[in-house]
């Protein structure tokens, strides 16, 4: 392969520039040229394709969001999207393609393989979700995110029987709030891969007050409730005072931390290699400390799965 | 005066454990004894009183939260609260007291007075809303907080139209939102003391769609409705989708910038120079620069105002 | 005037980009064109002129360095450059002129002055060094930058009697060492404008560790002296073991601090507004809180000082 | 075992108050007794031995260096202190030991299993040169902090053709500078594991230059040689200006990241389960992503080694 392709797809998150900056500076190492697919799949069928040299992924490896932008693209769902895109790839000799995402990205990654065309996904997204990697590009900077707003709120939780609620990303995967919980030292966490018992809950905050504690900050995955709602029946349960934060969308952004530039490097690194030995229909990930790659529709057919051991290590340390 | 006392009260701020350093390191520097109140003026009437020594106030200048701890305390806006206060500072022989927080803390200041106990104000509040100084101990460092948020919000606004919602502390001022707002670069700013019609929001988001402009940033101030209110409202008026972020108490929390620490230690000194020549009844402040007292009813006699020439600049910067 | 350049000019200072763009919003709200010079003046002579949209100041406001680039230009500092200059930006139909950086930057804006050319002076250097104005676009963030250095130190200066050394920029002006040294808490502090003897500052730390104090954390403005060369001194006169950080360059980047784009943003605004009003040979600052604007000579002629109160305070907050 | 106790010792590393928080709070999960031993070895000779409750190691998860403060301990290193030692836990009734620290603190904890007394080492230091772990707790705050100064050094990187030389941590390790130099895009990493050439480094700046580059970002560890010495050799065989940054004692500071926040609560978990089965003269690590234990031997006699292929990646990535 002497041309390949690059693009960034789905929700933003940091450490998406390192991955391009790794593409186009591995490919250009071994002689290939590298095309910028801009606004994800959208951009792909629109043909919003440009040359990518060494000097255009200067200065971006400590950028959050993505250069390249992103788009969500119902069209690319469709048989019609994915061959209008692979010829618009044709059209500027493009051979293969990286794809920077994640679940949502894969699948068209997938689809094109399927047609024929080439294609290395690159895990991109901070929900930490995608199956045969250990690790996503992203997640350790939405932790950090995650952590320094707890660290704030620790500080200022001096007074009355109050209880801090943090509203954190994560619609179907719990992991970032179990290792920010975790990481804060939040004393209850709750996930979408675990029951929890609001009575028990409540039951564990009143112990907590009885036992001289002043305050307690509580961890919630978006995807079990909203913070506010959880506040609410806190409130009723326990009759003490609730204060909300909702990160919001400053979670998918921020400067990449050093471990998601080194990983985005390394994953990015190994996509072209893959793609210089021609091959496609794989997904690149980090398992046991090495950088592996796996057949992509792997990667869509096996959920993901949270750490138990971390789960229950997070609730003997709140004690 | 040999002897003096010093709280905090009220929520906390970044920068009041640098005041509290000041307060014992200047006492001590002139060879007065400083006792620490513990828990504000709830400590104050249950005698949670200790010497301080300058080796108690190391390694606190960088910390947030106050090492005092602060509670708010209804029985001292009673007179008998108030002369139990009195009784608890006599016992321990103080003669004096600097009383670190926002005007709920300068009411019992004044009562303190009133009863003839020398009290000297200083300002520590994120919300820098205390007549007669122009900034207040905490606010910078909230505010280096807050556009943190909408730094990384902006990242990840990448494509759609998306209009992202910061909801930030503020219940009757709108400093830290119209700040954070100018320093972020926040297309809409709404705080309370300016009138805003929302069919001119909604329209100058729909103008800034039409040119090309593909995601905005609008900050709210808590005390003009919130976030999901004003996002719910946004979505009917224009159809876009919105995303609401609430940092709630983490605004409140975090190491002191720079400037508080220095604006701290310096107010903080300051109180101590005006109990040394037996001066009470006193708030400090900065204005214009420099370090100033005056009359602690004056601080709580007349309105905080906005700055309104800056208001106009957040906007004529946000075409 | 309808038409006005702007340029960034010596070594970089965070804020820079917040104060391009408040010139170059402010411009256009009152309808004129803005065109940006790249690479100072040696750009200037050059012809490096390219019109800025508000679009083209998009996103910028949160980066440390400057998008229109900087240079240092011996040639400016002749006749013939200097009317090099001002033909290029008759070409360009430019009427007027915003010089952002420091005193050397002046010294060019005065020229142009002298020559009829308007050009107005706006304060962007991390040395906070310009007379006639209190604070300089970039010294907040350089404060943060040096005392978020201090407070990692502190933190691992836990055992031995060890010494820390931290050298910070300001050749001349002392005022990052005094106002970092004072908010970060260091025992001692040494600038370019006040006297030192070093047996004092050795007898100091001896009586510190007689006392109990473990470790010590100096402060060093380099136009005192190295780091190295100052630890060596100390080592030979105590005997204690010492640890020197040399912060280089990472001083004048970085993120701007919130205050440092607010007041970006105010200066670059004002600066239009003396443009738009025909007034040149002038320079914004900020005095006793208030944007202020004055001749530009006197900015040149006059010497900068640094506040010998807070110089003061930081020896009696040291003890 | 029903009783242990857990010191730091050695350097101090970001997250080391994260392990000390999971083995007291896992030990007393577990209903055991946690002794924390102060001033590491040192304080173990002379019995500055404490009991610690859950309440004790609260609000510590977030703070750099160590509440059980560090020390470095000659005496230790003889029979004789190390009989004192354990004479000193026999009188508190202490079964196990717990021992956080680099590879001199794991000498100490294996005399102790030597003489039959029950030690786990836990691997705290920024270094990540313990052997049979692939991170030690503290590596990542460190290489964050790192890559932070270098971000801000490339923000200012815009004139001249000039050359930054950030000299770190690692007198035998280069972990640090190859990790924070691949994240930081740095051209040039030097570490003590590989050879390198000054005229070939001095000719890539060279050929840097010619193909426009402007700026250059070298990490040199401080096992090579110094920064300053470094910058003096490039200057001479290039001619190019070079500005030398030494981050020094900051590296070892600072609030620890998500991700040693974590790493640091697993690893100190699994100490306590293995005193709790009575296991001793172990060392533990994360390896492959998994909590493991081994020989405390085994982690001094094999060689560290750093990642060869990371190093190529380096070099291929910042053509």
């Amino acid at each position: 392969m002497k041309r390949i392709g690059v693009l960034t797809s789905g929700g933003d998150a940091p450490g998406m520039n390192a991955a391009v900056r790794a593409v186009v500076r591995k490919a250009i190492y071994h002689d290939m040229e590298v095309f910028g697919v801009y606004q994800g799949y959208h951009g792909l069928i629109n043909g919003q394709i440009k040359q990518l040299d060494r000097g255009s992924v200067g200065d971006i490896i400590h950028r959050g969001g993505t250069m390249l932008r992103s788009a969500r693209c119902l069209e690319f769902k469709t048989l019609e999207g994915q061959k209008q895109g692979i010829e618009q790839m044709e059209k500027f000799g493009i051979e293969g393609l990286v794809v920077i995402g994640g679940d949502g990205s894969y699948m068209g990654a997938k689809a094109l393989t399927e047609h024929g065309f080439p294609c290395v996904g690159v895990p991109g997204t901070i929900d930490n979700d995608i199956p045969g990697t250990e690790f996503t590009i992203g997640f350790d900077t939405a932790l950090n995110t995650v952590i320094d707003a707890i660290d704030k709120i620790r500080d200022t939780a001096s007074s009355h029987e109050r209880t801090f609620i943090v509203e954190v990303m994560g619609r179907h995967a719990g992991d970032l709030a179990l290792w920010s919980g975790l990481a804060g030292g939040a004393e209850t966490i709750l996930i979408p891969e675990a029951p929890y018992d609001m009575n028990k809950v409540a039951a564990k905050l009143k112990r907590s007050q009885e036992r001289g504690k002043k305050h307690s900050i509580i961890v919630v995955a978006e995807g079990v409730m909203t913070g506010n709602k959880f506040g609410a029946i806190i409130e009723e349960l326990t009759g003490f005072d609730t204060r909300v934060s909702v990160l919001g969308h400053m979670q998918r952004g921020g400067t990449p931390s050093a471990s998601d530039r080194v990983l985005a490097s390394r994953l990015g690194a190994h996509a072209v290699e893959l793609l210089l030995e021609g091959k496609g229909g794989r997904a690149v990930g980090i398992e046991q400390n090495q950088i592996i790659d796996y057949d992509i529709i792997e990667a869509l057919s096996k959920p993901h799965k949270v750490d138990q051991r971390m789960y229950e290590l997070s609730q003997e340390l709140s004690i």
